[in-house]
């Protein structure tokens, strides 16, 4: 497991997101840890108390944009994996989304820790499928699958933080 | 086209929801407008600079959010139609997400208003599908179907702001 999140590799203009930049004051600063041996990444979210659907339970949309961010991030790392290169060496490697699909299984308890564990399912050109899954407390309230399409080389700015 | 948001009438535990509760101090106040001839909801939203995925662009993670409690706070109107009662009466009418699919068309520029609209595409039972086409400058960046499901009675607090 690398020890430093994928996000905090991302070049400047892209760790300005709100869901997952370290340089968005306001944002959600949600982050990765890529495994290379399993082309699987985990991430913990510990929701703050306005991030309420009804009382006691995560909004809905908070929980998509969990599965989003650490979609898009987990599709970096393994574009990496699969260029044997390093996370984080130039040129960058970043993904968007193209289409987020995600089940809400249960309500999502907010006053606890959530944990999200994301897998690589399908590589295709620059397309990269990756499932999540979101648990509370040991069980899953949701899953999600999240299709990220690969930035062109000519709209990226350079790396960061390598 | 009703004058009152959807969310205006939401029992106060529900307007408390992050995404759309009058309740929710640090929350984004969604809001529809149902018309009920139609069974069609419009939404705008001004997003703010720190909205932003990379920037000049909507953060994914917001958009799956505006089309989230576009889409239930649709399905509730749907739903009191189909009971032919009036928005907002007792006992409350509330749907949750079942499931979200949200395909990015194309990046959404943030410095202009997002305009949404929703239609009832199917009513089963419980379960309504929603569909919720997103655009920016009369462009469609972004389209979802939000499958939401009725919550039993009683699990319902009483309605309010009626």
């Amino acid at each position: 497991m690398e020890k430093k999140a994928i996000q905090d590799y991302y070049p400047d203009d892209f760790a300005k997101c709100y869901g997952c930049g370290y340089l968005n004051e306001k944002g959600l600063k949600i982050k990765s840890y890529w495994d290379n041996k399993t082309e699987s990444s985990v991430c913990s979210f510990d929701p703050a108390p306005y991030h309420t659907a009804i009382p006691g339970f995560v909004y809905g949309g908070l929980i998509a944009s969990l599965i989003d961010c650490h979609g898009t991030g987990t599709a970096a790392a393994a574009g990496y994996k699969h260029e044997q290169r390093k996370l984080g060496t130039d040129p960058p490697i970043r993904y968007v989304t193209a289409s987020l699909q995600v089940d809400y299984l249960k309500p999502t308890p907010i006053d606890t820790r959530l944990e999200l564990r994301a897998e690589v399912k399908e590589v295709k050109g620059r397309r990269i499928t990756v499932d999540v899954v979101l648990s509370a407390n040991g069980e899953i309230c949701a899953k999600g699958t999240v299709i990220c399409v690969r930035i062109t080389e000519s709209m990226l700015p350079k790396s960061s933080g390598v």
